[in-house]
């Protein structure tokens, strides 16, 4: 069982990243695709199929070390089937029999996973869940999604779609979600929210480092130029992580009273505001959740980065639960 | 495997009830105590055992066929150990190792659990849960309770105290809490909360037949007067239960998002409104939950009423899980 491999692929709106990744969660070889260059859902298939084929040969793993190929992606999955009903960035892809295409070009098993329930797989496997059984995996980005592992496995609901954090009502009357509901959470944590309400802010006459960083350019401000500001002191940047990170908590103090998680991972875009944003978390955790799911649970930064996505492919073959 | 017994026990703050049940969920003997009988634990232990030896006496079962007694307690339980950590109600029981002492007392297997999750699997293999296996049992009362079932098992969490939908935050800002958080479900549904409300309307000169109903007393208002005058055709109580279902449907909304289950099962005292609560709860999810989870989930009436606590207190043995 020692030398025993998978190939990860995390298909996104922009890259189509791959890794063949060990039984220890170590990558040996990576290779990148820019998804924009296919036109047609069979034509970017053929090109993984390609790529996985040239990672394969270069490897020359011994015979049966290559357990198979795992690909997340970014929408709706039936896992079993390993069918995807549809895409939120890409078109044409409504229900792709992913597993039966991608299948029979390797000839290598294939499992096909939503791209945030393998980020959580491979945080719980090899990154910030190592040693917890029951995590809860955040993504902050423009959406806001959600992993769940129960017991040690990824748990994907009655219908595949567990996890959406983002869509958890964080006030009783809000603002109108994409999603048709009301005052989701994703809907004032969102990157794009941000942005919006800070320039707002600014337009309002606000006084901030921000408009300094970005000079007159207001469209250039992203949530880094936030933190940027923040750590350099700006009080009116340090209050706004504070309220976002208050918003955050209130909604995992639900997830955490519902759950009693071992762990909450928190990774993506504004992750990395770090303790600007994990403080007001915590502190509004602590404030407001129950005492004994409160004591049992950490909340911590998601540690894979950017490779949390292949790597938790990789470990569809790494768990026991391989689907054929 | 057809003619198993376990005895199931329901620990309440008033009764103390007891039921022999068989493995397809029927109860074939009964008996009830008052809870106020017994001035300490050891007493109430002691008249639990004996009530046991003489259901089991009169039931004259084959060797074998009695499986043994499963004991439901309204507080924080650790399963796998027996062990009471302490009861909402009553007071003595603090670090109570139940499964031990009454096991001593009566030769037989004991397993102890918290009285909504063992209302959740009574509802899950006999009730309103059957053929389902992800499902969300809601317990609405003086305090609004929890379980939930994944996979078709019962999932208590990490620190045996998952399940608080009463304490997911309905509201940003809210009334403070006697768990100590803020804005909890249970601060704007549970029975208490729902009466003064009313009762404050009342006050202010709301013209409502509740008032016909109740007299001038006041304090004789309970749900069931607001049932009644609602059924009656009584504008003022009908909006009143759209106003509270509202409530449970937005909590509702989010624990669908996270968790898509395939049954979310409500019982307990106000949800005998029946569909003057249900309408407005199904409403609200189908205006507010994402279209997957929102057409996977059926919304229903717990089935088994006063009895789901010693059935599902017995049906612990039924469920292969047995933890000696």
């Amino acid at each position: 069982l020692k030398n025993r491999y998978a190939v990860g692929i995390d298909i996104g709106g922009t890259y189509i990243k791959l890794a063949l990744v060990d039984i220890n969660g170590r990558i040996s070889r990576r290779s990148k695709l820019s998804t924009s260059n296919y036109r047609t859902r069979e034509e970017l298939i053929e090109a993984v199929a390609s790529e996985v084929k040239a990672i394969r040969a270069e490897a020359s793993l011994p015979r049966g070390a290559l357990l198979g190929a795992g690909i997340g992606v970014p929408g709706l999955v039936d896992f079993k089937r390993g069918m995807v009903y549809n895409l939120t960035n890409l078109s044409g892809w409504r229900n792709t029999p992913l597993k039966k295409m991608l299948g029979a070009k390797l000839g290598l098993p294939v499992m096909v996973d939503n791209d945030v329930n393998l980020m959580a797989l491979g945080e719980y496997r090899f990154g910030a869940g190592k040693g917890a059984k029951n995590i809860i995996c955040l993504t902050l980005g423009t959406g806001v999604g959600g992993g769940i592992i129960i017991d040690g496995a990824l748990y994907r609901g009655s219908t595949f779609s567990a996890g959406e954090i983002g869509h958890m009502p964080l006030k009783e009357d809000g603002l109108s979600c994409n999603c048709g509901g009301r005052g989701c959470l994703e809907c004032y944590v969102g990157n794009g929210y941000l942005v919006e309400e800070i320039k707002a802010e600014i337009r309002a006459g606000v006084r901030t480092m921000i408009t300094k960083l970005t000079g007159k350019n207001v469209s250039a401000i992203t949530p880094e130029t936030i933190t940027q500001a923040a750590l350099k002191g700006d009080k009116f940047s340090i209050d706004f992580w504070n309220k976002v990170g208050r918003r955050l908590g209130i909604t995992l103090t639900g997830v955490i009273n519902l759950l009693n998680p071992e762990r909450i991972i928190i990774g993506g875009g504004i992750a990395d505001a770090g303790q600007l944003l994990f403080g007001p978390i915590r502190r509004t955790v602590n404030e407001r959740a129950l005492p004994i799911p409160r004591r049992a649970v950490k909340i911590v930064k998601a540690k894979l980065g950017n490779d949390a996505g292949v790597i938790g492919a990789a470990s569809l073959f790494f768990t026991g639960e391989v689907i054929d």
